[in-house]
């Protein structure tokens, strides 16, 4: 199921729109959701629409928030989200922070009171037109046992940031703190197969390569104690600095539908004229892109990727061959599109 | 050799006074050099004081550097460390930065023209006394290569954090952005030894545990692909941002004796009290840490630590017992004590 783009991202907003969003609300969670397939981060795209819209029209998420300044200084922006969709919480955030940080050089943003945001990557791309560099992050539901427990506590808590280029493309990193998704593993379950050793333990806290005995048990961080040290400072920042909820009080997005999740984000604006000249800064970004990708390769290597590479180059494909959905999602989404009154049949696919 | 710490540092602040450093300034690399000890992180503790004073007395480094403000905005510095040790251009830049932070809210500091800095830990402990979250990081020599290669390109970029607590001592964390520093790679080949597969890489790429064939290769960052973006990201904040050098364009501290080596840091400092009440904060992080250290503990696991809890630990044993320097070390330092008139044998040892 071959689909354009931005024929997905109209079905996609008339989707939202039809349970209550906003013409722009609809277009703002509708691209971000494109983008992550655009992107081939398929886990964060599309796929999640039918958890969206239950939640929707659950009443758990409030599809056209009120997104709030509560606190402020020169340099900082504490926001409450409404309990709207992430993605549409972020967006303001971006916006107010990037107005900040254009007039008194740099801010943070603290956000509370929302929801799961999608993917880091498209408030980056948001912030970075600016000349601005930008870092994302968000806490989530716990799936992560801190280091020496065996209890999920940590969410699999996102990191992005971006660091905009000349002649290159800009740098545009997108992680989880979890050596992989739960997803992945959920995936692997549902197959039948094993998964790698060092992606999660057991129940008793034992590295396994049993996908059923992981799920009974938590995902490990990424890079061992250090990406635990780093899952955790993203929840002080998004969590506990701003009110919202943290560890396991941040609420499950797939249950606890009568109650709010309680998401918290946290957002870093720097404007690079406050440093340098973005031009000379750009120039400088390039001469690093450009020594990375010469750099002699190690043996069996074919090219030196920077971060974020893999998913540029697949934006690249997809905007102009399309998404590929796979049958199982683009079925899931057909059936929630009928649900509410939007057939994906009558969007031109490929 | 075990030494008290107190007695420790007046010796090291002594031979820095001797070639050339003002007391105050003598003071605060004795104290940088002095706490890494205490934390148990000796490789760049009094170790380091040959080279150091090797450097100073060459003239590659300037012993009482003038720290100046070269572009500033509400939310930013930018400050020209003068060529000076590293330890004391950032305790100038925390000093600057924690007042305008408690100002405007929040501030990051860029800083080029500086040095080694030591640990990012200390720079932690000064500025989170105030009710702030102090981040600080700093590029280093190339060591380590991009992510597909094996040629060094990248420092070990140290990130380190800290988090203010209530009850609890706060979290200071601090860590390279390599698997480990490449000085226990030399230390292995040192002692015939070899070296853990996952450390480090030969000169073709390939994974090795032969120390001296790593030595000609690579180390490896932390956690794979995703910790080499981390270590990039370090760079461009701390080298390219501020107009230091960045990748190989930073000067190796062990070579290139007629130039500075043009380090850059970067300093993020958020005021809590923008956000929340700083003792609401600490009750929170209070919160987040009883629920980690109360948490069911995988099999064989005696106690679940906080990020920077073993440092803690050792800090609290060594302020007590005193430091044990190693024979190697103690005659080191002893005979540079003795080059520029210091004898450590008048400072009492235990």
């Amino acid at each position: 199921m071959q689909i354009k783009s931005e024929h997905l991202k109209s079905f996609v907003s008339e989707i939202f729109k039809s349970v209550g969003l906003t013409q722009q609300n609809s277009e703002i969670v509708a691209d971000s959701l494109v983008s992550a397939n655009l992107r081939g981060v398929d886990s964060h795209g599309v796929t999640r629409i039918p958890i969206y819209v239950k939640r929707l029209r659950s009443g758990a998420v409030n599809p056209n928030p009120n997104v709030k300044i509560i606190e402020e200084s020169d340099a900082t922006l504490l926001l409450d989200g409404d309990n709207g969709m992430g993605q549409i919480v972020g967006t303001k955030a971006i916006e107010l922070g990037v107005k900040k940080a254009k007039q008194n050089g740099a801010v943070y943003i603290g956000v509370k009171h929302s929801t799961h945001f999608g993917t880091g990557a498209y408030f980056i791309e948001q912030a970075i037109k600016y000349d601005l560099i930008a870092y994302a992050m968000s806490n989530a539901p716990s799936t992560m046992a801190p280091w020496g427990g065996f209890q999920p506590y940590f969410g699999t808590n996102p990191y992005a940031f971006g660091i905009p280029a000349g002649k290159n493309k800009p740098i545009i990193f997108d992680m989880a703190t979890s050596v992989v998704a739960r997803g992945k593993i959920i995936s692997s379950e549902a197959k039948g197969e094993d998964i790698p050793l060092g992606w999660a333990i057991d129940k008793y806290g034992r590295p396994t390569t049993n996908a059923k005995e992981a799920l009974e048990g938590s995902v490990l961080p990424f890079g061992g104690p250090k990406g635990y040290a780093i899952s955790l400072m993203i929840d002080v920042m998004s969590g506990v600095l701003t009110g919202a909820g943290f560890g396991p009080h941040v609420n499950n997005i797939y249950g606890d539908f009568d109650k709010s999740q309680n998401v918290g984000h946290f957002f870093q604006l720097i404007d690079i004229n406050r440093f340098m000249s973005p031009d000379q800064f750009k120039e400088r970004v390039d001469m690093m892109i450009d020594e990375i990708k010469t750099a002699p390769k190690a043996e069996g290597v074919e090219e030196i990727l920077l971060p974020g590479e893999i998913e540029l180059n697949i934006e690249k494909d997809r905007l102009q061959n399309g998404i590929n959905l796979g049958r199982e999602v683009y079925e899931s989404i057909k059936e929630v599109g009928l649900e509410v009154g939007v057939d994906i049949e009558t969007y031109q696919t490929l």
